[in-house]
């Protein structure tokens, strides 16, 4: 059961690999922009979004082969990409390093970092709209859930607070709202896209809702823990002088919020989508290697 | 008659204010991104685009107060709001002043500067999406024509070619092609919009792409001409040192050129939408005081 499920994952990231080269073709030789915009989106990524979106889809009934399916899941990994390259750049975080190389503003230049990050951000949206098979009803409630995600209620204004909340003293629930915007939001948009294509109920997509908020604090409070470890291609100390829930409620206590949110988390996905089989295998099997990776201990409920 | 035109044309300004005002409420008093995304787009501007849209749809046959029709001009107009935003950044054109009033990345600072462009092109595809009345096939074509004018085909790629190819020698064609992709494109994606809301022939798609072509060639040719002159509200010799037209054929032939290209865009304007009388008055109006305003001099032919 294990092989046939790395081979079924493995199937899943080389799909989206292949869809992803398909829709940012290779441009000409002068072409910087592209090539910055490949780069940062085809490079080693742990693909989480769109597998969330591919595995909830299945969960909630809907055949994962489904055309128009992944193009979706392409259009919330070109979204990510786009905001790690933002962040990344030297007015925002000046991170050196991402995904393990440097990060796009020293390969590209910060100019052609900027433009790479918006073209895209617009070409998500024009894949979405493109998508194929969909009803177009579908795909607008995707555009919304999209730019919601990404504007002012989402990427944009948790970047925004993070910049300038994060060298001064703030408040843990100032934090946690931080990073509700700057992760969970992305979440919430991708299990909406999938619940949008399966046609689920609004109880389902209530509960979607709520275990995208716990899976976002879980990756954040995951990614303070793990700041001054090596080994996660990004840089080492990145958060150094910020004012981070480490910092402020110690090791312990954090770990302690991340164990209660996982379990939490997986409750919700549980009752959202029939058990959730797909999704939740995905999740423990995740997060056990990041336990093993860190060095940390949490348990989760077996299914 | 000209009483009841400026009446026409302030009444739809103040629509378009007041629908860019609700569109993006004000919001709490340290939303810094909130306010450069207001700033940017709601201080006194042109509103070509919006305005092109709105004729271009009453020209085609569709009535000019149909729902939804002015939310798809708000959102061009973001999405042209936002574009100024970034090409002024430091580390594109490095620009002091925009419509009268020193840059966004000089009031607010590089990053919320950058961070409320991204806001406006993400709240741009929302507001398509939700419009109001309009058939969800018609929104999704809508936000792939804008996907398109935004991108790797449209404005994204003539800034880099403005940036990389400005300081360096280039041909009047690369000239040429840079100036499409920065300015016609997303005339085209605006009077695109105007002859979806229509349900406008395939042969008026074609012209109105035509006449698009011509019109973004004559503003960056009347950019050219009018870079050095006051009271464009825009850095002076702005484009000193850069290879352009003016530069490489000199002010008569770019004139001339410049000319016909006006002459060209209302023959295709004229075919496009059966006479259309609405938008050749504006442009015809809106021509004039641009040649008084700057001393040049051109005529076009009466309707």
């Amino acid at each position: 059961m294990n092989v046939d499920y790395e081979q079924e994952m493995q199937a899943l990231r080389v799909a989206l690999q292949q869809r992803l080269e398909q829709l940012l073709p290779v441009g000409n030789q002068q072409d910087r922009v592209g090539e910055a915009m490949r780069e940062g989106t085809l490079a080693a990524g742990k693909r989480i979004r769109p597998l969330l979106l591919l595995l909830t889809a299945k969960d909630l009934g809907c055949d994962p082969d489904k055309p128009g399916l992944l193009d979706l899941a392409c259009a919330v990994e070109m979204i990510h990409a786009a905001s790690l390259m933002l962040d990344d750049i030297p007015c925002m975080d000046n991170a050196m390093q991402r995904r393990g190389m440097p990060t796009i503003h020293r390969q590209y230049g910060e100019s052609v970092a900027i433009l790479a990050a918006i073209g895209l951000l617009s070409r998500a949206f024009g894949v979405v709209a493109e998508a194929q098979s969909l009803p177009h009803a579908f795909k607008t409630q995707v555009v919304t859930e999209l730019s919601t995600a990404v504007g002012m209620q989402g990427l944009v204004q948790g970047q925004y607070r993070d910049l300038v909340e994060g060298r001064q003293a703030r408040s843990a629930e100032a934090i946690l709202l931080t990073n509700d915007l700057k992760t969970s939001r992305l979440f919430d948009a991708t299990l909406q896209m999938a619940a949008i294509v399966a046609d689920a109920s609004v109880h389902a997509r209530q509960r979607l809702r709520c275990f995208a908020q716990d899976l976002g604090l879980v990756f954040q409070l995951m990614d303070d823990l793990s700041d001054g470890v090596s080994g996660t291609g990004k840089d080492i100390n990145q958060d150094s002088g910020k004012s981070t829930l480490v910092e402020m409620l110690g090791v312990d206590a954090v770990h302690q919020r991340l164990c209660e949110h996982l379990r939490s988390a997986d409750e919700h996905l549980a009752i959202a989508c029939n058990q959730g089989q797909s999704t939740r295998r995905f999740m423990r099997v995740w997060f056990d290697k990041q336990k093993t990776m860190f060095g940390l201990d949490w348990s989760l409920p077996e299914c």
